[in-house]
């Protein structure tokens, strides 16, 4: 859609909602997103179904095998084995780790959102650096055999992950992902094939913390909130935001309503009447300030 | 049903057709069957499904962790990793690997059959000693996650895998059961819990081959294929012939007429007319010799 309507969508900048606040108040301002990578990998074995006590132990099966492989995307401390995975990584700034000690992230509140209470992933980070700074490796779904109800004793002839890698400054998700279809291929079982589909090969983004629109969007917050907005990081990843900048050529501000208890791609996710108010007048007193810029 | 009908199912002995014949000339009887510990395991992790943007790389993933449990079940040797899984296990005799050399079991069309060609599992043992005399450990269905078609950026909230032991004499199904679970439990993910449920403990059968019924079927099977029937195991379970030897206290004789190529418990399952006129014929061979045998 941008490549084939650029001209009627060119602009000095553009403002995309899709990201959270922190907290209520004060307001914020994301100016990084996570790339990804996100492949479906299914692991084909035998041309069909078996029973699994007249073949069982006597073959590989694929549900078994593609366990075992995904068991080896991480380390005992939870770094992620894709070869090359880290080696673009750009390392936290000494300011940007002051900035964010600043913010007072309460893991233990942000743990409990997830109901959960122990921290867990790479070791070497505090959560909020794992979040927005470093790059993870994910299965978002797996499924093979049988998967219904009770009990079916077969060996089934696939099985299947959806795997995604969130990205960080200055990985290329080109490159990871080969590096990750190459961690599958390396580890193809006798008698096996692997079939994998993209399902999104996207960059990570900064935004340029120093243009004039990033000034006036923050002042427009100011006046709206009272309060100076913050500048934070996040996990999530927004392709369009890189599309934007590649193929249109102009930066976005990333200026979103979203609260921590939302329930973000859940059963029963919310946005808070409230907040929808708050992201209206913020957009007005945002627009006003732009419409001074000198670009 | 057997144990509140014992009186009307009360018999000197049964006959199972639910095995397969040793190819179509010689007939076969089967003397041994493998037991079966089937699970249902459950890992719950979140409290519901997460955006993997958000949360991913700063708590469990149920179904990364599960993949991670599954692929330490079976060492480098193909070797299961549940505790004490070996110690019963009754070493094959060496008459029986004698007998079964006899067989001629052509591995190659075994594996062809299946769409494989490569042997896989314990490397101690052959392909046909793997499948009847020794005990199996499989995944025969996982799911998690994101399931349906194309990319969602979730981490679930639970991972789920069917897992299913097959057992030999001399091993205990209640045993490997609570091995098995502890096995699992044993390595818990921080903030995560288990839900298991148990869909079939039965305990791997032998026919005693030297009783005057299992003769008198093998005279009526001589007759009918003019060929002596020979002896086989068979990876499979019939969960029944153990509560017919537990409650009812006598044997079965396991007389099937099913063929390698009948793809068992796969879409497409077939069996042979030719098979089934075998099958009829060849009951009432072995019912005319039965008469004949004081018990």
């Amino acid at each position: 859609f941008v490549k084939t309507n650029k001209k009627e969508v060119a602009a000095d900048v553009s403002v995309v909602s899709d990201t959270s606040m922190w907290d209520i108040h004060p307001p914020a301002m994301t100016y990084m997103l996570r790339g990804l990578v996100y492949i479906e990998a299914t692991l084909h074995g035998p041309s069909h179904d078996l029973h699994s006590g007249m073949f069982g132990g006597s073959l590989v099966n694929p549900a078994t095998a593609l366990c075992a492989i995904i068991g080896q995307l991480h380390d005992k401390h939870r770094r992620v084995q894709i070869p090359h995975f880290y080696d673009d990584v750009k390392p936290l700034s000494a300011a940007e780790r002051k900035m964010w000690r600043t913010l007072r992230f309460d893991e233990k509140e942000f743990l409990a959102e997830a109901g959960m209470k122990k921290p867990f992933g790479e070791k070497s980070h505090t959560t909020l650096e794992r979040i927005w700074s470093r790059p993870t490796c994910e299965v978002n779904g797996i499924f093979g055999g049988y998967t219904g109800k009770g009990a079916k004793t077969v060996i089934g002839s696939s099985a299947t992950a959806k795997i995604s890698c969130r990205l960080v400054a200055n990985q290329d998700p080109e490159k990871v992902y080969r590096n990750l279809v190459k961690f599958l291929k390396d580890r193809t079982p006798p008698d096996c094939r692997w079939e994998i589909h993209p399902h999104g090969i996207n960059p990570p983004i900064r935004v340029c913390t120093e243009s004039p629109w990033l000034e006036a969007a923050q002042r427009g917050l100011r006046q709206m909130f009272r309060k100076a907005p913050v500048l934070i990081g996040t996990g999530g990843s927004i392709p369009l935001v890189g599309s934007i900048q590649r193929i249109l050529g102009f930066d976005s501000l990333l200026v979103g309503f979203g609260l921590d208890d939302d329930r973000v791609h859940s059963p029963n996710e919310k946005f808070d009447l409230k907040c929808y108010e708050l992201g209206i007048k913020s957009h007005a007193a945002m627009l006003a300030e732009f419409a001074g810029v000198k670009a």
